[in-house]
């Protein structure tokens, strides 16, 4: 079973809009969209499994232009 | 074209397994996850417009015993 | 001239809803909403001066019910 | 029915003068006034619908000059 | 020369009236104030040094009914 | 009746002892301290109106070198 | 392979050592301590997969008498 | 050579008074004062090792009536 | 008895990666790993008391290129 | 009777250590410890009276290289 996170995403005052289109096309991340409140974008990415998840925030994420912070919520099957 | 929203929740230390149970069955509720990092709960919402959203937030989520707090983050399309 | 001021409401959980009606109701309220986000009511308020603006948020809306905290922003006209 | 929102916004120091005689010009901003407390400047926005009051804070409010943050708080009908 | 302070007071959401009714009673409160923004009271402070400045703040300020929070910024002379 | 302010300043590290000096000269500055705490300096400002007021703020204590920050907190008369 | 965090946890004041000494006896802690600063535990955890791990953290540390916050952080190999 | 550390301490806002003086009495002990600012007592406590110095803030400090939180900062020599 | 600490790590947005490779490396980190959540690495160090544990903080931590805050966390043996 | 207070000290990530240094030749800096915690540095300061321990603050320790926030806890005795 595939592992899946929200990642909240706060961008640059003026470049919230390219780092979305920039975090859209990157594999796994499943939908992403501009929000309103203290992030300015939440991604929800899935991942064969958690390392797998990390290496898309850490290498794929972070590194795109005007992302300044990630805080990665890892969804987890409590049932 | 519906309203979506992801509502970032926190829920009674000892709580959170139910409350998320309630919150899954509430209309509208696209889906719903447990998470790791400070918020407990990430739920992600559809509803006709803003307001029917809000009402979702305020007049379901925020009454189910165990939440103690939301942050409701409204998706907006800025293609 | 008259002086104004947004007035940011938190409330307790499940009384957001009633709390707002009770603060739509106070003279001098121009207009208040729920709103998503940090915060869960906005209240756009005008009085005679600031010392009546006051006494509004110390004597009607922080004495209404589920009302936790208040923070006023008094505006001013920098032009 | 329209949508609106309060966006609360914090700017460079000395730079809020401007920043707000800038805001005061976007179509769609009802209202916008330097207030006291943490915030800088309140603006109260009507658009469309919620995408078209996104992208006026995107697009117009973060890329003027001096706006450091920009925290938007959309207006729910809770009746 | 004596020793004076700034005291920023939080109070129970309902009872900043009262108060500062008996704060203004205190000796050595050479004035006090409502006030917008995150405090709610603000008193200004002078006593003969820093201890008997302490004293008065947490034997008489503290102890009113309604003072949750005080944080006392002494002022200090540096020319 | 005039309006007054506690103004809370925060000043970068090394420069706080020359804004104080800037900030005593500003009309309308009743008195200013170099403070203890989280804070670096407050004034208390006394201006004919709330705008009157804003503009001391924004016009002058924020263009002052080395000011950071400012949080106005503007008194009221609840009696 | 299996999944591993850290969770940190706080605990009320006076019951930080009991708290612990049940979280060291919870399957898949690996190990615990008690730790100064801002959080009164850290155990380190071992699952199956992220769903195992969140139901130790939910159902067992989350459960304990004195446990009042968790945050977990989920290790991720990026290699 | 000893372990020694400043423990940061938030106390009830009417019972400052009466910790301090628990505290001090405490072995190990090795000066304590109220203080102004964002905490109210800050102590200096030596031990013969770091977990001596755990055992007297989590058995002693923190189990004093009126204490809320404690920090505990240990001190290292870098030199 | 050595002594133990978790160190949890902030580091620059594009450079996590390379700071957890060089942090591996440092004699006495016991393990670390890149973490979800607000830190961005958890080191567990080992040192034969609380001042070498210092100087690994200090020395060798905190001069990594990309590691922006560090958050020491000493473990402290409560039995 | 001398004023004492607590600076709790931070400082850029790798610059503590001569900071430290610098600060513990200060005179009135009665000891200084580099921490363990959200402060890097706690010097425990002692002077005539507040003023000059003010002075000592703003312009020797804010004045040091690497140190970018202070937070001085004057102690009061409360007897």
């Amino acid at each position: 079973m595939p592992t899946t996170a929200y990642v909240l995403i706060e961008a640059a005052s003026d470049k919230a809009k390219n780092a979305l289109k920039a975090i859209t096309k990157i594999p796994g991340v499943k939908m992403a969209h501009a929000v309103t409140g203290p992030y300015d974008i939440i991604a929800f990415v899935e991942a064969s499994d958690v390392d797998a998840l990390g290496r898309v925030v850490l290498s794929k994420i972070r590194t795109i232009t005007g992302v300044t912070k990630t805080l990665t919520c890892v969804a987890i099957d409590i049932r």
